[in-house]
Parts: C-alpha cells; structure tokens; sequence
C-alpha cells in the first residue's frame, strides 16, 4: 500500500541533513536579536569558544553563514595563490567536487584517484610528495568520511606520512560528515584547515560551515594572494574577538549552534562516538545478513557515519528508495555520479538512537521484499540482536 | 547499556497521550487570541463543525476546557438526578473511576462485573433491563475501548440490546481511547452521551473533552436535576451557537484541534481506522511469536488503539518497562490497579506510522531479553512480514 497521505514522524535517514532534535528547533524558535549588541556577542563567544572543543583545537574556528561547499572555497582562498598545486585525493563524489571548485578557483589540482570504494592512501600521498623536491605542492586536500561512498580516510597517518617524508604542504580536511559523530581532533593530528557543516553531526539545519585553521594555516593566509573578501579570515578573527561578525551572521542557527554544543557535552564527545561506531556495526551486520555488499571494500576504513550498499545488479537503487519512501515514509540517500542507482546510503548519525535505528533497517528491509530485491530477511533481527548484546 | 543522555526521538507508546505530529504543535504555537472577537469566532465554529464528523453525528457536540474525567462527569450531571440508578460495566480500570465518579455525585451504580479480559456483555446488559420493569435504570454506561485492558465493547449491539427488551435507558459511551482511531457512529448507533478527550486519536495535548448529545439526552436534561455549572449543556450551546464558551475556552487548544480535523479529513476517516487496525493485527503476531499472552481474551474484542501484555509469573512488568525506557528511551504503558505489575501495554494508535510500530516492537523485544523475560525472538520480524504483506 502506498501511503498518500503520510501519518507519523517522517525518518530522515540520508546522510545528512540529519533529524535535528526538538531543543535544538526549540532553541532556533525565537525572535532575532540584533547583532550588534551584547546579548548577541555574548551569545557568539559561547559559540566560538564552544565549537573549538568539538574540533578539539586551540586555535580559530570560523563560523560562516554558508553551506559547506563555501568553507571548502574559504579553505583555498585563504591560503594559496593563483596557480598553485595541491595534491587532492578523489575518494568520492564530495571530493570531486572539491577538486572542482579548486579548478574554477585557477588552482592547479593533481589529482589521486580511487575507485571510490575506500579512504584516502596515505603512502600513495608520501610517495607523490618525495618526488615534489621543489615544494610545487602547497596542500593535500582529504576528505575525512566521504559521504558519497561511505569510507573515511585516516587523517593522522596522512599527516605523519607528509611529516616523514619532510614535506611542507599544508593538510586540508573536509570534515563536513564527520564532526561530532567520528573522532576528529584539529589539533593532535596536525591538521592546517578543517571544513565543516551544520547539517550533520552537529544536528543543525544546514546554514552554517566552519573552518578550524593552524598558526601553520594563518601563516600561508598572509602570503596567499588568492582574492578573498567574503571568506577572509582575519575580518573575522579580529570581529570574532569582541563577538561580532564582519557581515550579518545567521543569528538563529547561532542560537542551535549554542543548544548543539550544549547537547554534545552532555552526551560527552566520547559517547557520542562511541553510539556512531555501534550504529554502524549493527548496519553492516544488517547489510551483511541481507546478502548485500557494503560499498566501503576496505574494513579499516568504514565510516562510522553512514552506510553505502551496492544493489545486485539489475535492481536500480533509486526505485528501491522510491519504494521505501512511498510505503514507509523514509528517506535514505541516493548514489551520486558514477554511483547513481547502484548504490542506496543509510545515513546513521546526528540526533539518533537504537529504535530510530531499527526503524530504519525495518523499512530498508521491508522494501527490499517490496522492490523484490533478491535477500535474506532476518538483518534488521540480526541487528537488534548485536545492539542488545553491546 | 542505560542509556543517561537520551539522544533520538522518545517514543511515546503509552496509550495516550500520543505522539503529538509536528503540524498539530506548530499549528498551536501562536500567540493566543481574543476568546471574544471574530478570529475565534470564525475558528471556534469550524471545530465545532468539524468535530462532528468525528463523533459521526449531526446534533450538538460540546467542547470542554477540561481532561476526559471531566466529560464523564458532565454526562452525568446533565442527565441525571440525585440518587438516580445506572447500569456501568465495569470492563477495566477506566469503567471502574467512572463508577466511583458516579457514586461520589451520588448517583446509584449498579455494577455488571467482568474479569477485566473482554468487552461489555450486551446480553447480560439486556437480562438486566429486563428485570427492571419500574425504569429504575436511567442509564446504561460502557466504555468503547477500556484503555486499562485493550478490550473493545460492541456499542451497536448494546444499542440494539437496550431497544430489544424495550428499555428506555440512556446509553453513555466512553471514547476516550477510541474516538478518531477506531469506527464509531454517535448517530447511527444511537448514542446519547458520547464522552471523548483531546489526547488519543485526535493527536493533541490532553486538555480538551468532549460530549456529543443527542436528541434524546437533550430532553432528559430537562428534566435533571444534578446540580450544575462548569458542565452544563445548555450555556455551551447557546454561546456555541455563535463561535463563543460561556467561559474562557482552550483557544491554542483549538487551533490544534482544528489542524487535527483537516489532518484526520485528509488522511480519510475509514483509513485512519483501517491504519489502527493493521497496526492492531500486526502487534497481536509480534506478542504471539514471542510466546506471550494478549491480556484480551475474546478476539472479537481486541482492540485496535493498544495491546495489553501479559508477563510471565515472576516478571515485574513495571520492571520490563523501566529496562525498556532506560535502555531504549520508549515508555510503554503500566498495569493499572489489579493488573499492576502483571502487564504493560502498548498503544499503537495516533500519528503512527509502519517504522514507529517497527521501533516500538524492536524496543520491547529487546527489553524482553534484557530483563530475562522467557520469550521466543522474532516477533518483530514477524510483524514486518505481515505489514509487507498488507
């Protein structure tokens, strides 16, 4: 039966937007206030300081009114000029994109392909980097989970690797699906600029990006000629510092930005992870019990945030999620470019928990029977089974 | 693992108050109104309009500022006099506060007793009237659906009991639980007071009941003699008749309600019935597959807005729903007075959908292992079988 009219709370199980939690709305549901006055500033120095300890840095975090995409721009604009090279690694879809902007930008991209089926190769990076004796290579540019594919790079090895072949690149991560959900720390892993958005982890409508930047990076800014007015960083550094902006901020997004800090150290970060890591492993274990094949080939790279399964061949995975819309009122994330209708996305994080997570599988699992996807049923039962056992 | 930090959505699967939909909450969050200018006028009159499509009836239906406790009581007092007799059927807890509420006003309940496993008798009711050759009994009461028990009583047949023998007796229903998720007719069954409340199928906060009255009822008013004030008839129609209360109404009450009525029109009365029902059917073969016992007996009266469970001898139910809510944050519901500790209950009824009756059967089986209740695994899968199949 196709429900028409929809009762019920919609699951909206793509990777992100995520469900974002009644306080947080709450929280948005008020008035603006004038930003330029204290009630506003004191409220943006608690989100300031607040976002450093979920990026786990000391230094900087820009918050711009902006989808993530601007972050990845500001990311580049702030620290390179025209013409130069950086190394990026095409994991996925999002990193394409990356590369893409950086292109339009003049910037010259080497690329290093994958088949888009696992993280980032940090030998392969170290081993591109001692041939570059002339420091022609300015940045690596990683995605850490990549949320077309489902499989996330390992961002301290690639730091350790451009250390141990003594390279000055500086090291670009787009965080963007991982922070607040996947450990991630700016600061022990050497990282130089990390992009992030609003509309994952940090369970807030999408809005906002940010970039966490190293005294590295602020070094880079002042001999960057790249033009930049919009992302330049040191008008906001130096507004952030009184608690205002260089240009109107998106004020009530900063009022749930405030409640999602507020809610991730309730939970503690190391909760919060440790729920993503489980969430992920009771999916794979469904996917598993199905007799389907998760994207992601590589086990040490598994996102802890998603979830990509491969349909048989023959069976196109936007009818399936269609199907699943239709009668189950749940959205799951379609497969982008090379990967449209072969794969489906189970978007597992943000504001989440066990019986979302088993009302998902359900739904997945009862259109695999209505799409006539050839399975095994008993994967949501097989993961009820592992979540009531850890 | 306890869960401390709640994060996710609570499910709310006690029989009511439901889950209240997004659309009802928004629709309320407005400023209040003025109770005595024509923008409420103009809404008070499209609930009071509408809401008798709900009741299914054309004569009046009163809406009180008050919990459905409220509605029984003002059913009585309208209709009744002091020391006047009435047959109640005492089917669960919930028939059994009316009755005390009967005898507080001092009226004179006789009791038809049940083991509280099953519906109303409609043939003992009609043995009963028959004896009463005086018209001594001025009124039958019987609850719908008993949200204590998840039994259902068969209100047309007692109806059609009551004009058998020739008994001019009042028939007063309790809808509480089942008005706007299970089919009821005030007209076409021959109802004279129908008693119902804001917090169950109508999707809303508790804080609204009703009374639909019939032409019947109207004239035994007349010639009550209860005393009377916050209940009485006659004021609310006189000031309904022009989009006011005789007191200060509920206002963002009512924008609720108003958003309910569109809301339950769309979806379609009989699919909201239809819906229950699957939902009914699909939990009964999850409690059967765990080889546990549905406290109805009689499965012409199963009902179709809650199930009640019973628990193995040795298994606190209260302890069940304490591992269930703390470890899945769901809250079932608990025993009521006899059946205290013995059974939980699960109500499926409201904005409801497949997944959320996904989540809510994947919650208790798993809080059936965690508490060591013996139990076959599998009911939740067997409820996903059939919901696939219907």
């Amino acid at each position: 039966m196709s429900q028409k009219y929809k009762t019920g709370r919609h699951l909206l199980q793509i990777p992100g937007p995520t469900n974002v939690p009644d306080r947080i709305l709450r929280a948005m549901d008020y008035p603006t206030i004038d930003h330029r006055g204290e009630e506003f500033f004191s409220l943006a120095k608690k989100c300031l300081t607040g976002i450093k300890d979920i990026f786990k840095t000391e230094s900087n975090v820009i918050i711009y009114p902006a989808s993530g995409t601007g972050a990845w721009e500001a990311a580049l604009v702030n620290t390179l000029s025209p013409g130069d090279t950086v190394l990026m690694i095409e994991t996925g879809h999002f990193a394409s994109l990356w590369v893409k902007l950086a292109k339009r930008l003049g910037i010259n991209s080497e690329l290093i392909e994958t088949n888009w089926r696992r993280g980032a190769d940090a030998e392969k990076i170290a081993e591109r980097l001692l041939l570059d004796k002339t420091g022609e290579i300015k940045a690596v540019c990683i995605v850490h989970n990549e949320t077309s594919t489902g499989a996330m790079s390992d961002v301290f090895k690639v730091r350790k690797c451009i250390d141990h072949v003594g390279h000055n690149a500086l090291l670009m991560v787009d965080t963007i699906s991982s922070l607040a959900s996947s450990e991630y720390c700016h600061d022990d892993w050497g990282v130089d600029v990390t992009v992030s958005g609003s509309q994952k982890g940090l369970m807030l409508p999408p809005g906002l990006s940010f970039n966490a930047i190293s005294k590295k990076a602020l070094a880079a800014y002042k001999r960057a000629t790249m033009p930049r007015s919009y992302w330049d960083w040191r008008e906001h550094i130096e507004a952030n510092s009184t608690g205002s902006f260089p240009y109107t901020p998106a004020t009530n997004m900063l009022f749930g930005l405030n409640e999602a800090i507020l809610m991730l150290k309730e939970e503690g970060l190391e909760n919060v992870f440790a729920r993503h890591k489980r969430y992920a492993e009771a999916t794979r274990l469904a996917v598993q019990t199905w007799g389907l094949e998760v994207l992601c080939e590589n086990e040490n790279d598994f996102s802890n945030t998603l979830t990509a399964v491969l349909l048989p061949d023959g069976h196109n995975a936007d009818e399936f999620r269609s199907i699943v819309l239709d009668n189950f009122n749940m959205s799951l994330g379609n497969g982008l470019s090379r990967l449209a209708g072969k794969v489906f996305r189970i978007g597992h994080l943000g504001d989440f928990n066990d019986l979302m997570l088993i009302a998902t599988l359900g739904g997945i699992e009862m259109g695999l029977s209505k799409s006539s996807v050839p399975h095994q049923v008993g994967g949501t039962q097989a993961a009820m089974q592992f979540l009531k056992q850890n």
